[in-house]
């Protein structure tokens, strides 16, 4: 029995991701839930900003940014950030993350995230109330001890361990077990009606 | 130490969305990991498809589609709509899934899923080999065993235990324990440096 829900901008689950932009004289961190990768022709993704977020100035100044995936011990930091304005105080001070420099673009990304993208910002799409974000990630990094050789990009999702966002529902979790790899469904089932 | 990977269109965690499409005569599902929510002024969220793929079709002609959220126990049957094609086969058939009316449009939700979202299509934006359509959610739905009155939309992510995907890694995970709430980590940090 389904019931109908009154909310309809739910998803999950989602990456936390903390979006990273400013210049050199103060640099923001932000943690967006409304983030989607959208091509591979080239590397794009879109993220998608509030009218009057602070992030949003600073963007449009740099026409770039990083996006780095916390990992599960960093979800009281990612939620500060995400509840805290740039505006008022300085994130990369209160939660005692570090930046490190990027190879691609000026933005730094966050050294303690395990996994991060560089961004260069490519388009704007108005959204009611937000901005959609459309950007190509120009450069991956991951934390040298959380790769894994046997993965066909390289990452121990175990070691990484990240952290997921329940998107309007308004919960973290952890990750739990590997049920197995794409590809392995064919065991289980087989086209038996072509048409 | 950070290692940069030759891949960039990865991101994670993600839904392993189905998106059902197409028309009485029959309707396909297909696997997306690249999608997002990206406003709720009107709920509006992006899905993106490979230029050949079969639904993108049915999806240009009805101008809707439905995005149906999988729990873990469900990961066979998402990891075959995602590598089976509907121009070859009935996925409904094969899986077993089953169709159930939707509410406001006319393409059916997946009733074995517990959450699941109508969508009406509102744009496309063509990225490289892959076309984003911006669709809007108008109804979305939760099974009722699945509720949770405290929680402010009324959805036990618990008890939904919604597949996790790893995009681009190509790895299959199970949600694991709750961490907390937003806007708990004002318990833990305060801003300190007002700018």
């Amino acid at each position: 029995m389904k019931k109908q829900l009154k909310s309809k901008d739910i998803l999950f689950p989602v990456p936390a991701a903390l979006v990273v932009c400013g210049n050199e004289k103060k640099y923001n961190i932000l943690t967006i839930g409304w983030i989607g990768m959208v091509s591979s022709t080239p590397p794009s993704l879109v993220i998608s900003i509030q009218k009057n977020r602070y992030s949003l100035e600073l963007i449009r100044e740099t026409k770039e940014f990083t996006v780095n995936i916390p990992s599960s011990e960093q979800y009281l930091e990612t939620d500060y950030c995400g509840v805290a304005s740039g505006r008022d105080t300085d994130k990369f001070a209160d939660t005692g993350f570090t930046q490190l420099k990027s190879l691609k673009i000026k933005t730094p990304i966050i050294k303690e995230c395990p996994f991060n993208l560089e961004c260069k910002l490519t388009q704007e799409i108005p959204l009611g109330e937000h901005i959609m974000l459309l950007a190509e990630a120009v450069e991956a990094h991951i934390d040298e001890d959380k790769m894994d050789p046997e993965n066909r990009v390289n990452i121990d999702i175990g070691k990484v361990n990240p952290l997921v966002y329940c998107a309007t529902v308004r919960e973290y979790w952890t990750i739990g077990k590997k049920l197995g790899k794409s590809f392995e469904s064919y065991k289980k089932f087989v086209p038996k009606k072509a048409k």
